[in-house]
This record gives C-alpha cells, sequence and structure tokens, in this order.
C-alpha cells in the first residue's frame, strides 16, 4: 500500500509517519520507483505500537527508539517485556502533585530536610521478606524509596511491616496483570499490551481504590451508627 | 506568636502566608494592637493543611477553600473524609500519558470513534455486583467509566468478569488504607491524613504493583524455563 493508505489504515496523518521515518522508528518502505514506496501489513502494527508508546505510555522518541530495538532484537518474551517494563514512565509522588492545580500558587521553599533515612534500606528488606526478583537497574527501587522518604518527611513513617501487606497484594494483582499476556506470541503484541497493561490499566486500578475507599469509609461509618443505637 | 515566628515554625514564607489570609484560607489572627497580629497552634495546624492540599494533593486554591469550608462545619469524620476524597485530583489515562514525554512530538488527530459504548453500564454492574456504596457525585464513577472506555478504543475490551477479581483485591487495599485513620478523631488531622494516604500514598501502591509485576516476570519466566529442562 502507498502512504496515503496506511495513514488511512493506522489512522496516522502521513506528516506523522513520515516524522516517524525520519527519526528511525518505522522501517522505510519497498522502494517501487523514485517516487513511490510500498509499505506492508508490518508497517501499520510498527506504528500501532509507536503511537501507544508515545502517546499512551509518555515515552520520548528517543525512549521509544530503545524499545523498538529492544523488540527488534531476538530476545524471548520474559526479556522484551523487561526492556518495556523499565522504559515507561515510573509514577512519582511529584508528578501526581501537579494533577488539578489550577491557579498559580506562591511557591513554598522545601523547608525539612530530607528525612526518610534508610528508605532504601526499607526496600531492599521487604524485596528481601516478599521473596521478589528484582534487578539492579530497575528504576521502582529507587522510585519507592523516595516515595517512601516523601512520606515520612510529612511525618507518614511506613516500616516494612506496614508495607507487607500491600506488597502481598500487589503480587495478587500481578499476576492478574500476566493472565492477560497468556496467549500473546507476537513480540510486538507483547510490548502493546505491556504499555496497555502498565500504563493505561493503572488509572484503572486507581479508580478501583479509590471507590473502594469509598464503600469503606460508608461501612466504618454505618457499623459505628449500629452500635450508637 | 507573631507572622514571623508563625513563618518560622510552619517552614511557609511570610509572603506565602499573607496571600493564604488574602484568599481566605486562613483565618486571621487576634489583633494586638494596629500593627501587630497574634498566631496561635491552631494557625500551625491550618497551615499544614492548605499545604497538604495544595502542594500534595495539587488542589486549586479555590477547591482547597471548599475542603476547608467542609472540614470546619461541624461533620462527622465520615462526612470530612468523603469531601476531601471528592475534592481530590481524579487519577485519568490522559494524565498518565502526558510523564515521560521529553521532546515534542507531531500530534496524532484522534481517528477512532469513542467506542467503548456501555462502559457506563459496566461501571454500574461492578459497583452493584461489590455491594459498593458509592455517591451518585462521586467523580470516580464517570473517570472509571471514561478509562475502560480508552481501552476499549485500543482493542483492549475489560468486562465487568474481567474487572471483579481487581474490584475485590481493591476492596482489600481499602481496608488496610482505614486502619490508616484508625484512632484519629481531630478532624483536621484527618483531613491531611485523607490527602496523605490518597494522594502521596499511591505512588507506593502503584510501584509496589511494578515490582511485584517485574516479580510476575520472572516467576514466569523461570516455571516455563523449568518445564523446558
Amino acid at each position: 500500500m502507498r502512504i496515503s493508505e496506511l495513514s488511512r489504515r493506522s489512522g496516522v496523518p502521513v506528516a506523522t509517519i513520515k516524522y516517524y521515518r525520519r527519526e528511525g522508528l518505522l522501517p522505510e518502505g519497498r522502494a517501487l520507483n523514485p517516487t513511490a514506496v510500498e509499505y506492508g501489513e508490518e508497517h501499520i502494527q510498527r506504528l500501532r505500537l509507536i503511537r501507544s508508546l508515545i502517546q499512551l505510555g509518555g515515552l520520548s522518541v528517543a525512549r521509544t527508539r530503545e524499545v523498538l530495538e529492544a523488540v527488534d532484537r531476538p530476545l524471548d518474551a520474559f526479556e522484551t517485556l523487561g526492556v518495556v517494563h523499565h522504559a515507561l514512565p515510573v509514577p512519582s509522588a511529584d508528578k501526581n502533585g501537579k494533577g488539578g492545580q489550577e491557579d498559580s500558587v506562591p511557591d513554598i521553599a522545601a523547608d525539612e530536610a530530607t528525612s526518610g533515612e534508610g528508605a532504601t534500606a526499607r526496600v531492599e528488606t521487604l524485596i528481601e521478606s516478599m521473596g521478589w526478583q528484582i534487578s539492579d537497574e530497575s528504576p521502582h527501587r529507587p522510585a519507592l524509596a523516595e516515595s517512601l522518604a516523601a512520606l515520612a518527611r510529612l511525618g507518614a513513617e511506613y516500616t516494612t511491616d506496614d508495607l507487607l501487606p500491600y506488597a502481598r497484594l500487589a503480587t495478587s494483582t500481578a499476576d492478574l496483570d500476566f493472565e492477560q499476556f497468556d496467549g500473546i506470541d507476537d513480540r510486538i503484541a507483547l510490548a502493546e499490551r505491556a504499555v496497555v497493561l502498565t500504563v493505561l490499566f493503572e488509572p484503572v486500578v486507581r479508580l478501583l481504590r479509590r471507590l473502594a475507599q469509598e464503600d469503606a469509609n460508608h461501612r466504618r461509618h454505618h457499623r459505628r451508627a449500629c452500635r450508637r443505637e
């Protein structure tokens, strides 16, 4: 198919397709003659992956290139998932706080010393207690330590014991997540699914927690009201 | 204490304190004479809450004012928590995707029709199946429907049955969350804790899921490797 059809079928504008090609994200098509290039189904599939990495995953073009190179290498599913997983944006307390800000507010200087000492040690103890296998390069290990340090600075100190029940529930959630990969063998499809699951399904998990919190608040309230009667 | 001491003890700059006072977030102090105003411990506590709502919760000044008015009304803990909970920024797929973007990328037109029909119905069925009590004004109800619709547009359709096991785990997580409120009776302290728990503890939950996912990937890989031997 020509670039116009590739654009129509993939839903990606011609200018964007050319941009991705210039950036080396999309392989060249087959030259039919000096002015016409032929694209195949593999280009549609690749465009879908690029789109989900950049638009949904929030990856930079450079990061996307790295992930695509990993997907192209003859890695097994396990390694492909590992590369995609580590490339995705890491949740942080910081990013979270920016969400709802509507008007500008004078900046408040960070006044507390960086407390939360031993946050890194707590993360290591937690990983060990859970028997989790986490690579040394995992971006989630230092991110968790930072989040715990931020909480400690606010006077909310969480011990390894406080975190263990949450970690056990996270294991159950991850097992559910991985059932979604069952039967997917194609590396590109797998990478796409990893982006969907990690980034797009994340708000679903967070919203279910919010709804469950509202329900828990109701349940506690009623229990207390019944005790009073 | 004078404003300078209030600033020192709360860690909030004098200019910011004056700004909060002008915006009606912080009550006036007691006028000692035409040029000196006396502040009390309640101002320090209030400043801490304002800070956590704006800086950590990401609330606008207008939203913060609403929450503070609710905290000041003689509501019970249940209602106070409800108001704070609904005022906090709602997780969305959209906000998530913006995180890691480093370089600018030509915009891609939204090409698919809004699919995911029945996402709202699925959310209602889910809430009913779980027996959850959720108010009609909950911002999390439409947000979940939107997230499910976004997933459906990408070909990842989740049925109520797919979501139920996740919802059950969310209930367990919410029960853990609420144990953290035990023994807090003061309304301001409760509101503060709700912000910490909902907004700041959220990245911890997300990061634990990421770590558990990496471990699940390892476990699956090894199981497969062992079967091959």
